[in-house]
């Protein structure tokens, strides 16, 4: 197959229109639409519903899972070969745009609806995808349902996780009629692609039109308790202070020197989010201090060095300051490699459609990074105006950039649903 | 005049101990003994009654001025003659201890009933004094009283400040009585002579009897607001970032930097009491920074070319960052220097008393720096315990250094009351 299809551009940009009407707000006075469709809510029950229509329209075969994903399966021309699948998530955080996970989810729709439109069959079966609860921010863990489609998280456990009114994500599935009856981690494909906007600002800066993914960064989150003495700005001495507030700012300076220093690869990102003083009076020293550490690195070699640097640099500063630092691991994830191959197809496609495109690693987490673990899986991103702002009702992106990632998912999708064996 | 009579030690501190009744609180779970006596409130109002009673029961005369600051006079040999004044406060922060301000009123006190007792009286005329509202915790201003019989603040600009539920400070001064018939601003004395914790850690941590008070340091506050762009944390390069925290990190390690180097005298203090970002998540870069600077320098040159180094580095740190940083003065106070020839006074009687001593600074603002524009002005310093703990319900001092700081005013007040014209 080297004849590919073009997607219809103004059926996904009408689609993805149509589906952020679904938990739309008035995000004044920002003058931009924002979305909130929490996981398991009555707006994410509505989205269900009409993304489930819209699959049934295209005329696939619809089954839910036990945790609420759900899959819509295209015959290929070979059943004993396993599917090519594309998916992403249609939840979204309180304050969101229109495009985050949805892109994923009505771009592989679209795919279907132009196969369907060329009367098209691919050799492999195609499955296209919804999962539960990608955001975490209702129940607390993001990728929840991918992740018990993969067998990371077991289904017990999952269904067991409460929100902040104490209702069950299974409680909460049986209201909105989303329980399905197939039994999770039980499908395999032979690969997984996901389109999805980048939440970054790289793409948007280099002006580039796709993002070749090539992996999730590896996290560590750290709480630090940094604990001085609080005295007088006026009476004490230098010499005699114990400044909590200074030992955070030699913490925050010291991981910006780290990710320029080099040694920690290029890619490691370091940020202090959280910094409050206590009591954080103007003429009070600071006694205490809460930071927080947010560390990123593609890779988990560097990740390690990075944080045992970062836990001697503590110790130096408990020595020159006089302070205690005690630090609590509050996240950690590996470091995410996705397919080379997988890539190289994305890279030839964007290449055979003239568009611009780079390697690009992840920044946040994402579906893929879950069944990168069952199959051979990547990404393609495509640029968020705005410096790629996300989670966010400023959150962007045009119908021209959206057809163009959608047009090199379909070709991918092919490429792959193509291949023997 | 050189046989000096000993104060009584234990009448010193059983008044300390009984004006500390007024305005009492348990301060559990310190196991400590607060005091709250805020000025011009009706514990204000039973402490200046109790006072006063002492003064009368002393013999003295007392006067109270239109800002309702309170003189005792007692007559010397020769009635020319301008008097030795000495004097603090009796009203107190929310959360004080029973020392600040109380030793230098109770202390001149035990000094006239002491000279009472040897039936010795001056050449010179004395005059003891308690000052309204030193604190400037209920209206806003410190060192009121005293700054208004000094002529820097106008007595009508002072009367009519208000406190958080809009009272001013005349209707208070006439709800409770204290407002008097002399007119401010008129009184000249010879010298004047204030006692006082220190209110910081040096004396109690060199193990010192008696600081001879140098002056008192400038002050300079600054508001800052730090503007960056908020951004994620995971998919935000370090080379896009415009990191307000980072910023006011730099800005706090630059301070610390400008301290020990040198450069802006030994005893230049910094102090960023208040670092507040947002949107404060772990994985979101600071978008802004509200933070506040605190500068402390005995030298007002050294003083500006802190300010002018530190707004270089504001500039520096703009242009390295991308974030724009903007400074707001909100309280700028000149350097205070003590007159040399009280402080030798001082010495000498340390000296004499085989009490061990040292210069000092004062690190807090007191109603002495008021007095030293209108005449020769020092100041005797206590050690304070727990690391001179001051504005806290922890903050003490024993009956032992109360006596030795009050013997040295004793013999200061008797060798500045023998000078002639």
């Amino acid at each position: 197959m080297t004849d590919f299809p073009t997607i219809n551009s103004q059926r996904l940009w009408q689609s993805i229109r149509t589906l952020g009407q679904i938990g739309a707000y008035d995000a004044k006075p920002l003058a931009d639409q924002g979305v909130c469709r929490l996981a398991l809510s009555d707006e994410d029950a509505k989205a269900r519903t009409l993304v489930t229509q819209w699959f049934n329209d295209a005329e696939l075969r619809v089954s839910v899972d036990q945790i609420g994903n759900t899959y819509a399966d295209r015959a290929g021309t070979d059943p004993s070969l396993a599917p090519v699948m594309a998916g992403s998530h249609i939840d979204s955080v309180p304050t969101a745009g229109r495009f985050d996970g949805v892109l994923g989810v009505l771009g592989a729709l679209e795919v279907v609806r132009t196969l369907n439109d060329h009367n098209m069959t691919t050799r492999r079966p195609i499955t296209i995808a919804f999962f539960t609860d990608e955001e975490g921010c209702r129940f607390g863990t993001d990728m929840l349902g991918s992740a018990v489609a993969t067998g990371r998280i077991n289904l017990d456990h999952a269904c067991a996780l409460t929100d902040a009114n104490n209702c069950t994500v299974l409680q909460e599935l049986e209201r909105i009629g989303a329980r399905g009856d197939e039994p999770v981690n039980q499908r395999t494909p032979y690969a997984f692609v996901e389109c999805h906007v980048e939440q970054g600002p790289i793409l948007d800066h280099e002006k580039l039109d796709i993002g070749v993914v090539t992996g999730v960064q590896a996290i560590s989150w750290q709480k630090l308790t940094i604990v001085g003495s609080s005295a007088h700005a006026g009476t004490t001495p230098m010499s005699y202070r114990h400044d909590a507030g200074l030992a955070a700012a030699r913490i925050n300076t010291k991981m910006h020197e780290m990710c320029l220093s080099g040694h920690f690869g290029p890619d490691m990102r370091a940020t202090m989010g959280v910094i409050t003083p206590e009591p954080g009076s103007i003429n009070v020293i600071p006694g205490q201090v809460i930071a927080t550490v947010d560390l990123r690195n593609p890779d988990d070699a560097s990740m390690r060095q990075a944080e045992q640097e970062l836990e001697q640099y503590f110790r130096t500063t408990e020595q020159g300051l006089g302070v205690q630092i005690l630090s609590e691991q509050t996240a950690r994830t590996p470091a995410v490699a996705f397919s080379n191959r997988v890539q190289d197809v994305i890279d030839q496609q964007a290449a055979d459609l003239n568009l611009s495109h780079r390697r690009i690693l992840a920044g946040a987490g994402h579906d893929a990074q879950e069944w990168s673990r069952v199959c051979d899986t990547a990404m393609i991103f495509i640029p968020g105006e705005n410096q790629g702002i996300s989670h966010n009702p400023r959150e962007h992106s045009s119908q021209s950039r959206c057809a163009a990632g959608i047009n090199v998912l379909c070709r991918t999708m092919c490429v792959l649903a193509s291949e023997p064996s």
